[in-house]
C-alpha cells in the first residue's frame, strides 16, 4: 500500500487505457486490499456506483463524467442524432443507479450539455470536448476540495477534537476531501488534531475508509461505533463535527449518510458546532427543503449479513435500511463550500451565493 | 429451536446435575445456534460473565447466585472459618468480572450475607440456606419482571411504536424481561405493538437477541442500525423508548448499554417519552450520580474484528470501546420498577421508595 501512504495524492478515479477505460480504487475492498477496477461498459459503470465500489458524492460525479466519456467513444462513428440519443439513454441509465446524491445528475447534465450545445460540430469534435469537460469536472473538484479544506481549517485550532461520520476524505472526493480535508491540510502545515471517526453502519465507511485515510496521513484517529458519539462528546473530547453532504436543499436542510442527523442532534445537545462541507455542486436550489429529498432504501442484508462470518439476525426478521437521512438546517452551524462558509439564515444566504 | 418458541418460558440460567452445576444459554452463539453451557468451576463462571455468555444485569445477578452455590459445595466439608474465607475470595473474584452492573455485586452480597448471618450454624446448613437464597433471587426476579412489565404496559397503547436499545428481554432477565416485557405481556393479551430494535454495536445484542426474542414471540419487529434511530423517530414511528439499566444512581442518572444516552437525547429532541425499566436491585442509593459510575472499557477488537469475516479497520487504528454510557436523569421520563413508576424529581422520589 506504499502508493497511498500520501493519501492526498490518491487517484481514486482516473482514465486509463489510452482514455478508453475508467479505473477506480474498489472502495468495497478496503482496508484489506488495494484493488483497482478498470471498466469500459455501461453495466460495469452502473454496478460500480450501485455497489459503492466508487462512492462519495464528489467522486461519483467525477466518475460519471469519465464514464460517459469512455462509453460514448464506442458510438462516436454514428451520426449526431443517433450519438445524442444513445448518450441520453446511457446518461439516464447511470443516473438511475443512486437517487440521493445530486452530484451524479449534476455531472451527467454537464456532460450532456456539451452534446446539446455543440450540435453543429462533428461528433469527433464533440467527443473531444466531452473529454475536456470530464477532466474539467475533476480538476474543479480538486480545487474546490482545496478551498473547502482551507475554509474548514479556519474553523478549528491546534489540538481540537473533531468528530466525523461516514467518509468524506480523499477516497470520496479528490485530493484533500471535504469533511476531513481541513485535518489533512492542517497536518501538512504541522498542526495536530484528534479525530473521532464514527464507524458508520451498515457499510462501515468510517472504519474501512476514514480511519484508514487518517491513519495513513499520520493523524491521531480513534475509531468508535456510531452509538459512542454521545459519550465521546460528553467526555469533552469534541470541539467540532465535520461531515460531508450528498444534497443540500435551498433552506439548508441536507441529506448525508444515515446517522448524520443523529450526530447533529447530539452536537446541539452538547453545544458543539456542527458543519457540513461540500462543493457547491451539492447544493440543489431547486429543492426547497429536506422533505423533497428522495431517500434511497437499500437491501436489508446489508444490516443482517454483509461483512459477517455468519448472519447476525434471523432470516425472517425485517430491517429498515435507509442509506441517508436529512439533517434539519436548524441543527447546522454552517455550510462550508469552496465559495466560503454559509451561515444561518441559510435560505437567505444560500440564495445570495447560489441563487442564479 | 422449538423449545424457545415460547420465549417467556426460556430458562436462560438454571441449576443442573443434581444442583452441582449451573447451566446457561450461551448468548454469544445466538441467533444461529442454541447452545447450553454447563459450568462448575470459578474460572468458567468468571469467563461466562466476562465474555457475555451470560449477560443482562438481572441475569448476571441470578447467575452469580447460582454460581456461588455450585462453587461452595466443593469446600462444604471445611470448617466455617475456612469456608467463609474461601466464599469471600470467590465472591470477590466473580465480582471483578464486570464492574458496571450493580446486580452482580448485589447478588453476591446477598449470598455472602447468608454466610455471615448464619455463622452459628453448620456449614452444611449454610450451604442449604445458600441454595434457598439463590433460588429466591431467581424467583424474585421472575416476579419483579412480571410487575415491571405490567407497569410498563400501562405506559403504551395498542399500535404504538416502541424503540429499544440492546437487550432487556427474557435472555437478559427471567421470563418477560424488563424493557421488552411490556410488549411480550401485551402480546399475550392480544395487543399489538411495532418494535424498532437498535442492533446495538459492537456486540449486536439488539440484532442477535432482541429481534430474535420478539420475532419468536410473534411481535412486529424491525431491526435497525443504531444510527437509524433518528430517522425512525423523525418519521413519526416511535411513541416511546424503553431501555433496560445496569445501575441507577440516587439522582436518576443511569448506566446502560453504550448508546443509550444518544437514544435519550434523540427522544428528547423529537418529544418522545423515554423510560428505563429495571428491578429495584439496579438502583444504587449509595451512588449519588452518574459521575460516580465506573464505566467498563472493553477490547478494541470487538469493534474492528469481532463477528467479521475479515478486519474492518487497519490493525494500527486505535478504538475507544466503552461498554456503557450514562444517561442524564433530565432526559428520563420515568423509571419503571417492580414497585411502580418513579417520576421526576428522581432524587426526591427515589429516596421515598428506596431510601432505606
Amino acid at each position: 500500500m506504499d502508493e497511498i501512504t500520501k493519501v492526498t495524492h490518491i487517484d481514486n478515479v482516473k482514465l486509463t487505457g489510452d482514455k478508453k477505460a475508467v479505473t477506480i480504487i474498489d472502495q468495497t475492498q478496503l482496508p484489506n486490499r488495494m484493488v483497482y477496477l478498470t471498466m469500459d461498459t455501461e453495466e460495469d459503470c452502473y454496478d460500480a456506483i450501485l455497489k459503492l465500489k466508487v462512492r462519495g458524492a464528489p467522486a461519483i460525479g467525477i466518475f460519471a463524467g469519465y464514464a460517459m466519456y469512455v462509453l460514448c467513444q464506442k458510438y462516436a462513428h454514428k451520426p449526431y442524432g443517433e450519438f445524442a440519443a444513445e448518450f441520453h439513454r446511457q446518461k439516464e441509465y447511470l443516473n438511475s443507479s443512486r437517487p440521493t446524491a445530486v452530484n451524479l445528475s449534476w455531472a451527467l447534465k454537464r456532460m450532456e450539455q456539451v452534446v446539446t450545445d455543440n450540435a453543429g460540430k462533428s461528433v469527433s469534435e464533440i467527443v473531444e470536448l466531452l473529454g475536456a469537460e470530464c477532466a474539467k469536472i475533476h480538476q474543479e473538484d480538486i480545487e474546490m476540495c482545496r478551498k473547502i479544506s482551507e475554509y474548514g481549517l479556519s474553523l478549528i485550532k491546534e489540538g481540537d477534537g473533531i468528530l466525523t461520520h461516514c467518509n468524506a476524505g480523499p477516497l470520496a472526493t479528490s485530493r484533500y476531501g471535504t469533511a476531513i480535508g481541513p485535518m489533512l491540510l492542517g497536518k501538512e502545515r504541522g498542526m495536530n488534531f484528534r479525530v473521532f471517526a464514527d464507524e458508520t453502519r451498515p457499510l462501515l465507511q468510517g472504519a474501512r475508509l476514514t480511519s484508514f485515510e487518517l491513519q495513513k496521513a499520520g493523524i491521531d484517529v480513534t475509531l468508535i461505533c456510531d452509538n459512542m458519539a454521545s459519550i465521546v462528546m460528553r467526555n469533552g473530547w469534541v470541539q467540532a463535527c465535520f461531515v460531508g453532504c450528498d444534497r443540500i436543499a435551498a433552506n439548508g436542510d441536507f441529506a448525508n449518510k444515515i446517522g448524520t442527523s443523529g450526530v447533529a442532534i447530539l452536537a446541539k445537545h452538547y453545544g458543539i458546532p456542527f458543519y457540513t462541507l461540500g462543493p457547491s455542486s451539492t447544493i440543489d436550489m431547486n429543492c426547497p427543503d429536506g422533505a423533497h429529498i428522495e431517500i434511497e432504501l437499500r437491501d436489508p442484508e446489508e444490516i443482517k449479513e454483509k461483512f459477517y462470518a455468519e448472519p447476525m439476525a434471523l432470516k425472517e426478521v425485517k430491517c429498515y435500511n435507509p442509506a441517508f437521512d436529512v439533517t434539519d438546517h436548524e441543527l447546522l452551524s454552517g455550510i462550508v463550500t469552496e465559495k466560503g462558509i454559509v451561515r444561518p439564515p441559510f435560505d437567505v444566504n444560500l440564495k445570495k451565493l447560489f441563487g442564479n
